[in-house]
């Protein structure tokens, strides 16, 4: 961490300062630039908040150095995180496909999804029993009657089940029913919730904020793996710009970022980002081409009629043709689907 | 409503969307664009999901014509809503200020800034119990124990309290504790909280999210009210933006806008929005010769020591010239404060 | 176009205002939709300039059905264009690869690299003589001595040359000199200079603005499509939005997008758009994966040394096993590399 | 500035950034963070070029603590400029206020406005005769004709004129013609333009580019004053974000951190910036609010058949009440309009 003091701060307010970080864990080092004093830190910062320092008139600016996540930091943990779900596992070698429906509609539509999922070479199957909408006018899913669904789904099929949680109401319904808790975009910063699934041993699906930094979507992260949850999955669904074609903008450099940053796996949801069935397939290629660990894709039996979002869902008549492009991708960096 | 389809699409595919829409309660009216057929929807289609006729192959896109929200839309209500709080009143006449630390932190701390509020003439205290901090570990407030501080500062000085709630857990605690519930920025689209918060009648002051367009932050809104609490303050605090400067760039023009779609009240928070103490002033003048109906402010006796946001904490000497200024600009468009 | 009427529109005003766009050689249709009198008009309107209608008070909004582009549109152009450049091709079966310098920096420096992308397997040499640079105490280019260079490394291996056109006052000797005239993104909305190039039948690549949307760019393409120059070769390189640990974020969706949308050319900067060399690779294979028709990469001999950009420039040996990638990717889709 | 190494950079080259940054006129200063190495530099950095130091790969990243512009910067030039147009002065105790038609018609529809904008108060008149329009197909501008008109109504008024200047082959024709030369948000990193004003000695009204940020826009500043040409006035006119409701965003709180940056004068343009009359007068208080040096107004006295932008004028007998507010605002910060 560095502090940028103003042009004119007088002797004795820095040394006032450096006391201060000196009495937070850490050594100071000081220099001259060419119109400002700068005091440079050494020692463990990132549990400094640095806006406790930020207060101070004399400071100018603070700028990070070292990155303020620390367990979700690859600098300390080189190897890639493998997440294990059941029989299953994300962040090796094989690329995880998660496949299913928006929201779960009825026991008929969600088994023979899931079925051509399975068929299809999907090895997880995705489906909202409790849905966050921008309406309060629109459904809101199944909720608990959705989950049975599911798990019937999942018996039938064998396919590790996927859902998000959108409140600490239902957590301990979803230990107990789900494989994947997911955490939806508009919960990223729900630190509640965080600390609430932090608290769990279950994998947690965690998905960027529309409006996160790559920092602060590792931040959050960080807020599940400080309370002792290791098996975070970090989910890129773009971010809100000014481009209204696409829902919002997938913003596919983030896997190879995240990969660098962090080594918890790293997984792509085309569906959500682009907002637009034909989208899917391309953005879904582009992804596995771009080193992701695994996709997230909605898939919908009859989307003129689905109960949310069939303009961005793909007939599961499409998989098995997306899955054989996506495997000849995988293979070329040695990977497996 | 207007439904464009594709130039392609056959009559009898028309047909079926048609009716189906007549299913849904509206009239249709069809017309033939240069290249695509087009469907008018006629009725109230505040309640229609977009999403459900998007799905439709032979759909090209949807366009909303009439706004879908609709208890917080000012052409069904078209004079002010005016938010009771306690014997004060917001949206009025009558401008509110609102100010405080960011965070309690002790007792004295909290008292002797709800006194300086007070003499300079603001009109209520804002104070952080539960804080929702991008990092794990940055001070997390004090809790319920920040509660009861706030609580001996009213009592003290009879200013109303705000404070923000960050999780369903703590509901029954605010509504008797708090005057008014913030819901932050983080949480605009935490629609379990919004839902909670919607079956209360306690005022509910809702901030814009960072991501949030004018039109979702309102669907927020209308959460609330839907769920029967007609005491919802708007509160603009800035959007994410590519400018780095500040924290985020505070979206002035939001405030004549969400006066014209809403009856609604609407403060400006220009201390989060900027994250620069030095741009309060400016900011809060600004906001309120824009029309605003109040600001929320943060005011720190030792932004130095502040335990967070020190750097965009006011002295509350400055509250004084500040609230004289605001006086002032207030006055030519015949407001008080 | 679709207008919609503020409700409480007296009837004699919607009356002036079909007549206006029957003058204008729409007809028009008109309907009641739930609050608002809604107009809708027939026939050509891509010609219409929607800001002369929208000054009207009595006008609420007018929509766009129609795109307004009209030569760019692939609705009127179904097969894909194809650009000549010499003996090559753009556009077609075959994928193009520009590789070289940021900036030209000396004779060997720019032969070095060419011969090293002519032995890798790239098509096109690019190389900077003019650069547009954020200070004006960088280095600005070398100029006309830099195009004398590119012309001799054209010599010697074979490869077209696409450089920079920064201002119309260096148009003829562009003309005579590269083979490609690029317009960087910053001039994407320098109309002078479109119709300039649009003037001549010079194959142009034309980059996005960074603050463009896909509209906005197929308008830019569409000044020098309407004057006379069909052989426009599109270029996503990234836009600007809040995340700021790349350069700028590379929208892979706009590659599918401005396909369907357009039949010209999609070619994609994966250099530039992240600013980040290590990058480069992965975004170079997810563009192709999304079906890009090329890519423009920096490549530098010294990038510790070079006068601009080293910090997103790959060294030449790394691009034999890109290329290699990149071509096992292309045949998955059936093309070539 | 501060050169951040990688974790694992060996000593000897860190040795060789050092000589290197010494060979460009800077000392150096090194001390060890908690993981990387860091080095400090001392001396002028703000003709160094940022890029060519992060093309080494040792380099993690290179941090900026000086600002990048100098002859912009209010640091070496701590009073502000006051900029003389004719006998008019912008950035002093006077606000200015420059109103006039987006576009020149005709000799009546200016001269009438130009004498509207004088009675009510206006101290400038602005009409666009070169027109920059996203379309090839929408009404480009009368071109020297409008020009022509301009100064007529000049003469018959007395007010100096600004108008917008898109290419180079005019320079001649505005140096003589006109008062102040505009350059639009288009052209903000026009470079070759901005030389072009920057070796005359005229004013330059120069707009933020819809994606620069604040540094960005001081760096083309720079390129001006580098040039020669100290006049230089800056004007906000708003950033792209993801709010569709108005044009763009206008960003208020550049105005009060241009003034600290910078000695330049600052200007607001609410009518681009939001696109929509009913919200100019609103924005144009708040900009007085926060502090501008002026504004830039567009006036029409038939909006509903403006040749464009009638959606962003306001009618000209709305000046005079909206010159009384702002004349108020401003006398509460001792300024007069």
């Amino acid at each position: 961490m560095i502090i940028v003091l103003k042009p004119d701060t007088p002797q004795d307010r820095m040394e006032k300062i450096k006391k201060k970080m000196v009495s937070l864990g850490c050594e100071t080092y000081e220099f001259q630039g060419e119109n400002h004093k700068i005091i440079g830190l050494m020692g463990d910062t990132s549990k400094i908040d640095a806006s406790i320092i930020q207060g101070n008139r004399s400071v100018e600016k603070v700028i990070y150095v070292q990155e303020p996540y620390k367990k979700a930091n690859r600098l300390f943990h080189p190897e890639n995180s493998i997440i294990q779900v059941g029989h299953k596992a994300i962040g090796g070698e094989e690329i995880a496909l998660i496949a299913g429906p928006c929201s779960v509609e009825n026991q008929e539509q969600v088994l023979s999804i899931a079925k051509q999922v399975k068929r299809a070479g999907g090895g997880f199957l995705r489906g909202g029993a409790f849905k966050p909408r921008t309406s309060p006018y629109s459904f809101q899913g199944m909720g608990e009657e959705g989950l049975e669904l599911l798990k019937k789904a999942r018996e039938s099929t064998g396919l590790p089940i996927v859902s998000e949680l959108m409140s600490p109401r239902w957590i301990e319904k979803f230990i107990e029913d789900v494989d994947i808790i997911q955490i939806g975009a508009r919960n990223m910063q729900n630190f509640d919730l965080l600390k609430e699934v932090g608290r769990t041993r279950k994998p947690v699906l965690l998905k960027r904020g529309l409006a996160a930094t790559l920092e602060e979507f590792l931040m959050s992260a960080e807020y599940i793996l400080a309370e002792g949850n290791p098996n975070v999955i970090l989910c890129e669904r773009g971010i809100r710009t000014f481009e209204g074609y696409t829902r919002s903008t997938l913003d596919l450099s983030a896997v190879p970022i995240l990969k660098k940053m962090s080594h918890l796996p790293v997984i792509v949801d085309p569906s959500h980002a682009t907002g637009l069935w034909w989208l899917v397939e391309p953005m879904a290629k582009a992804a596995i081409a771009a080193g992701a660990d695994g996709l997230i894709i909605e898939v919908h039996n009859d989307p003129a009629n689905a109960k949310c979002d069939g303009q961005q869902s793909i007939k599961p008549e499409r998989l098995t043709p997306l899955i054989d492009s996506l495997r000849a991708i995988a293979k070329i960096d040695n990977r497996r689907l």
